[in-house]
């Protein structure tokens, strides 16, 4: 298997270098959690974030942006409800929507709130951890508080069937990164395992995604690259850090300096076989 | 006085691996600015936090939890209702509740939610610093914003009264922290003062007294033992930490990084006189 | 020009001395991206923050406060209106108002808040970008989120306006900041550029305001200190920073490590020419 068969390497350098000239405004409606480090990380890879979820603003506000991100991750009913006319303006508009299913499998409400977002809205990119992307397709996982205690048996199989069902592109993150566009599927094999131990590193990682969503219309090779990037740069600041803390704050120091060659040779992209 | 003779070096290195290998969630309903925090410090003991506040879910979300922290922080009259549901169904299903008095005594909007948790629920720890605990008391204490200006004159005896009334366990924390169940006594005396420069660490205190009190029965040694290792973490933290920024940042991996062995040495809880 | 004919430097020695000795409470209602930051900076300074927002207890929370940020950087309805409430009560009590005009420009909502506050409350300072300062004048400025896209031609013209209209110090952060009472315009020129990929650093630079008007009458001499003081901060901890990671780590280092030497050697506040 060639990881630059589809030469990746200078693929992802070169979206890279277009976030941090185009800088796009990325428009979150987000979790109370992770606020402060999503701003920050969009902050570090060129990007610029804003955190807006009044009903009064959401449809002016995202009509600025490059891209939306919807993540319930600390949900109640009126954001629910700001997110989806948030998203319904994003449709209208072509903007594309990433959606993050913080923690459905573990409640009802979560699991409503993720069918109402995929039956009204049409998002481009869904990101979720294995027992979120299962629960959310209906096929398995097991999901405790916001964490995936149990994860699908298949999950190339799982991602190519939520992307085929709804027209977009499904990620399951973890040790190798699960792509797929419904036709399509590639892997990431770039990260840290000490994120885990971070809080919002899956939220960080959907953040990346709309970064490089808003600067490129391939869905599939936008997840692709913000992943292998930002797990590039965890990787980075692996090797300084003693511990998570300082793994969080190297992380961003590391996005803010990669440059275009350490991206070229590091990320680490695979195509996977087609379902 | 001999600091070993309920064996509290061991007790504590045996509940930190408890907690490592059984990584209980711990359901936070808590406030705004710690949450980043609070979480990533669950994470760093092998804890799982999750933040959900809805109506529509807390009952459901307890459900599955260890423990569960009410700390009304940033508090709004909708939370506060939330976080009296989530305390019924804990109470319900014998999840143990850690209360966080936060600002009671400032306000009385602060002083009515803390007089509903106590009558209302059944809390197994309380934890505030000494004017918060001597408002909650009805036993002193001067309490401006958040921080206490002016502390009770006997915490061991206004944790003793609070814990008796409450039939729970009282902890004062400070530069000694105090802590009883009505008949006991303990002080503990890990820590370092430059905590009190970084915003939520008593909060942090709280959400460590959770993950403990998440894995053993009693509540005395588990608020003991958490705030016996998470103040040997902060002294750890203070060696190589220049200000609160890398304290703060330090923190987080020495926690991470705690050996049994360290724990086993370094922790200092001292019996206290039976009041 | 002499930047030490009004001898700033002594002036602002003398006020972080004064901060430390009387440490403020800051009641902040501020925005959920930015509270950690906020308060952390705040206990930095030597000075006490507390956010609260519930209708509830803003009046009574504000009455014992000695400045009042009001930062609707993540607004809605209800929020608004608890600010609005705060600010009447601190108007009552003559507790100074600093408020930080967050997306102004960008959406009807956050130009309509913002008239709001410049109708119903007497303001102390207002800090924002160019592109927010010159929206909430009417003078131009591009706004695009939260960022400023174009800023306004002649910000002293701006500030000096702005004062005057409003009865209070306008301030434009930038690579040199400008302030002005109406009368006089002084520039800060501490700072330093990375701060541009953190989040929250204009935040920040308002609850820095909010700490030194707490502790000093003359609205421009503490808004230009807390700038100058936290701007050289901010170089201090940019000599060893790897990234804007380190650099918000380094940040809160610095100030609370900051001797008056450094501060009295090292601010630069000038005086620009009178409108």
């Amino acid at each position: 298997m060639n990881p630059d068969v589809n030469n990746y390497g200078k693929k992802c350098a070169e979206l890279l270098e277009r976030v941090r000239s185009k800088h796009p405004l990325i428009h979150h409606l987000t979790n109370y959690v992770v606020m402060n480090d999503t701003a920050n990380l969009t902050l570090a890879f060129g990007a610029s974030p804003v955190m807006a979820h009044a009903k009064e603003e959401v449809a002016e506000m995202v009509s600025m942006a490059g891209a939306l991100v919807l993540n319930p991750g600390t949900l109640s009913a009126d954001w629910v409800d700001s997110m989806l006319e948030a998203g319904k303006k994003a449709n209208e508009l072509q903007v594309p929507i990433i959606y993050d299913p913080v923690g459905v499998g573990a409640t009802h409400f979560r699991n409503e709130t993720g069918k109402k977002f995929l039956k009204n809205l049409q998002l481009s990119i869904i990101r979720g951890n294995s027992g979120e992307m299962g629960a959310l397709a209906g096929m398995g996982g097991v999901v405790k508080g916001v964490d995936s205690v149990e994860g699908v048996k298949d999950p190339a199989r799982v991602c190519s069937l939520l992307a085929r069902n709804n027209r977009c592109v499904a990620v399951i993150t973890g040790k190798r990164d699960i792509l797929s566009d419904g036709q399509h599927v590639i892997g990431v094999d770039n990260g840290n395992a000490m994120l885990s131990h971070i809080t919002g590193t899956g939220c960080m990682a959907t953040s990346a995604i709309a970064v490089f969503k808003a600067v490129e219309e391939d869905s599939l090779l936008a997840a692709g690259a913000a992943l292998a990037i930002y797990g590039l740069a965890s990787e980075i600041a692996a090797k300084t850090a003693s511990g998570p803390g300082t793994l969080r704050v190297g992380l961003m120091d590391a996005v803010y300096n990669l440059t275009p060659e350490e991206v070229e040779k590091g990320v680490r992209i695979v195509e996977l076989e087609t379902v």
